[in-house]
């Protein structure tokens, strides 16, 4: 085992944060001013939006687009150093962790920021058939599935087998399977239109599968309504109270009350179930720290770790309940706060504040999803909207909260191109990576 | 065996062009008015602008910039079929071929433009530790080698290894080479200036090795001095009149003269030696065509090949030596103007004419190559350019020549930010494709 070098041994406290995603890296750039060092991890090279990763999934966006190097965002930041690396496992009661190849690392504050990942429960060998989009690899695995299947279908010569390749499964309603599944719909209604000679790809046909009794459940239901309008639109069937109760490589077969059917089709996307990544174990055996069944870290009204004030844990992985009773939802938006309290909480002990916090509470500023083009519903703060309105909203929101100004530049200049020419240039099916383990091909 | 449907059946001359590059692309557009039915074949399912994948390679595009869809540019010529495709084989006399499924194509004509790839010769094992430049798939893999070196020798406490980390060696001092070098130089002391904490990147050693006595051996010798000025500015260090005589995992072997040297080095990049790919060597068997020692098909005056009019061969693949001597330089430009040729002399047998063609002519507009920021070196049919001046006339041609205008927007913009930030937006490290093989799996 080796020890980080002399440059992290210095007198200021040491706040360590796993993860840069939103949370994550508010969290450091909300502690650049206070005595502290600090050090991100991140398995990966770059900060990802990941609410936009359907666009790239359906060739709408480049990677780069939505993407965003983390040393060159944090460049100015004398007080944080990057480390591309994968925390593995804690010593709690030593404020030490180690890293995926044995370094170990002291910490006076940790802001655990890890996320969750896609996650098949029980069904752990449906994920061979239906991919999930969390990565970057997983959405240009997509798109060359769904690019891939248009042409395959433009190959076959026997109906039933063509009918097969153009048939599409979104399984889950919430915002991403309903962003995903408008996006393949317009992708094969209008931007594939032309395109082929055998085939013609307009008469794809899109399933959206939703186990509660509308999309986005937990939107407004004048909102789901909405949504299921602008689906319809772009040609997805939405198909409400069913469950999957199978997977195979050519078909899924549907549950709604007693009725079973089984829908034959070559490519079956997975956008339900999520789960926390497995340092959230980790860290729950190491603290006996409570976890859900989503293996989510059940935190403190101050979003600490019971008998574990240094440890705060933040954003997807992190199940609050005090304010609602049921956990906050998993958006970027409860990310951020959840960060900003973080690191405010972390000041005040610096100053050698004692009173007590105030409980962190969410504030929530609005939720949207997209569907298609120039469609969207978005709910601020009980002001619904949807249609075109929403869309502009939509669209302003996601481009100010991109985190490099080049790239609003360019993914405007993209969605200005796409909306008027129903192009989607970034159209190319490449490689596809390595199956497993992913993660561990990261970091070297 | 399977036959495509009757959707080819029909009356018109059938023209099979093999490869969706420049020559292939040109071939089908020039036949856009032609009474003839245009299947194009091409195992990927865009088309690439191959002379800025170094860009890709370095963090300064996106893929999708440097690519368009094959169906989206051809989408409007009524008379042509995309194909995603390999061909496998030919039987020359039945003039028909046979795809990597299987499927067998009649054709009346045939255009073959399917290009060099890289090779290693007789140290076929060097593959494995100096990857090469040539696909989407390369660029984005040495992307991820350079960018991860970057990282391991930040992670990395013993001085030697981390001067092995930083150590970069481009073999190959043609015009890939000394681009990809170049950018690699800026990269180490522009890009990365400030982003680590324990390394100085400005640090890297960049060696460009080269067996001739000149980078650029083909440009005119002033242009290939200015060309090792700009070089040295961006901190490579140009090796000429040596050779690789080995390479492993960690260290390259030079050899100039008698003299022996072992640069300790952790990434090596092959730009060295192409070959034709494997179909190349299938139509040579098959038609008794003669091929150089690349591979490539020597073919007649009228880019035919002998006994066989209704074969041409043009680009990368074919040797063209009755205008110089000396075969044609693998340009996009010769590829372009050679499938006009092809085209044209289609064109006029389908008319009935039966005077014989006059010999095709390349006529050389001019060739360039940039280095790093705001230099370039250009010969224009005689002109001698370099610096700025050659660097903006690059620049305007590169431009003009992406196919897709969005993309024509993209890179402008992103060369401009490139140009006044010094930053490389596109740093991504993506998983590592699989590595062989790799056209076989483009295909469904």
């Amino acid at each position: 085992m080796k020890s980080l070098s002399s440059a992290t041994q210095s007198v200021r406290p040491h706040v360590v944060i796993v993860g840069g995603g939103f949370g994550g890296l508010r969290a450091a750039r909300a502690l650049r001013h206070a005595p502290v060092r600090i050090t991100l991890i991140d398995s990966r090279n770059f900060h990802l939006f990941q609410p936009l990763l359907y666009q790239v999934a359906t060739g709408g966006l480049s990677p780069a687009n939505i993407a965003a190097p983390l040393r060159s965002i944090l460049k100015n930041q004398a007080n944080v150093e990057v480390l591309l690396a994968r925390a593995e496992s804690i010593d709690a009661a030593a404020r030490r962790l180690t890293l995926h190849d044995g370094t170990q690392l002291h910490y006076d504050y940790l802001i655990v920021a890890v996320g969750v990942r896609p996650h098949y429960f029980a069904n752990a060998d449906w994920q061979a058939h239906a991919p999930s989009l969390k990565t970057i690899e997983d959405a240009t695995r997509i798109r060359r599935r769904v690019l891939l299947a248009f042409e395959a279908a433009e190959r076959e010569s026997d109906p039933e087998r063509v009918q097969e390749w153009l048939t599409f499964v979104v399984v889950g309603g919430g915002p991403t399977g309903v962003e995903l599944a408008g996006a393949i719909g317009e992708v094969a209604h209008h931007t594939l239109r032309g395109d082929f000679r055998r085939i013609d790809p307009t008469q794809a046909k899109v399933l959206l599968v939703e186990g509660a009794e509308r999309v986005l459940p937990t939107y407004p239901p004048n909102l789901s309504a909405r949504a299921a309008e602008s689906l319809a639109k772009l040609g997805v069937t939405v198909r409400t109270n069913t469950l999957v109760s199978d997977i195979q490589p050519d078909r899924v077969v549907l549950q709604s009350g007693d009725q079973q059917e089984t829908v034959r089709a070559k490519t079956i996307l997975w956008m339900s179930g999520v789960r926390a990544v497995p340092f959230a174990d980790a860290l729950a055996a190491a603290t006996n720290a409570p976890q859900d069944r989503l293996g989510r870290l059940i935190v403190q009204p101050d979003l600490t770790l019971p008998n574990h004030p240094e440890i705060f844990v933040i954003g997807d992985v992190a199940h609050y309940a005090h304010q609602t009773g049921k956990p906050l939802p998993g958006l970027a938006q409860v990310a951020i706060q959840q960060a900003s309290y973080a690191a405010r909480l972390i000041r005040a002990r610096l100053r050698g504040e004692a009173r007590p916090p105030k409980p962190f509470r969410y504030v929530d500023l609005g939720y949207m999803a997209t569907i298609g083009r120039a469609a969207a519903v978005a709910n601020l703060r009980g002001v619904h909207l949807h249609g075109w309105l929403g869309w502009l909203v939509w669209l302003f929101v996601h481009l100010m909260a991109l985190v490099a100004f080049q790239n609003r530049l360019l993914v405007l200049l993209q969605w200005a191109w796409n909306y008027f020419t129903r192009n989607r240039a970034a159209r190319l099916i490449t490689a596809e990576p390595e199956p497993q383990p992913e993660r561990e091909r990261q970091i070297a």
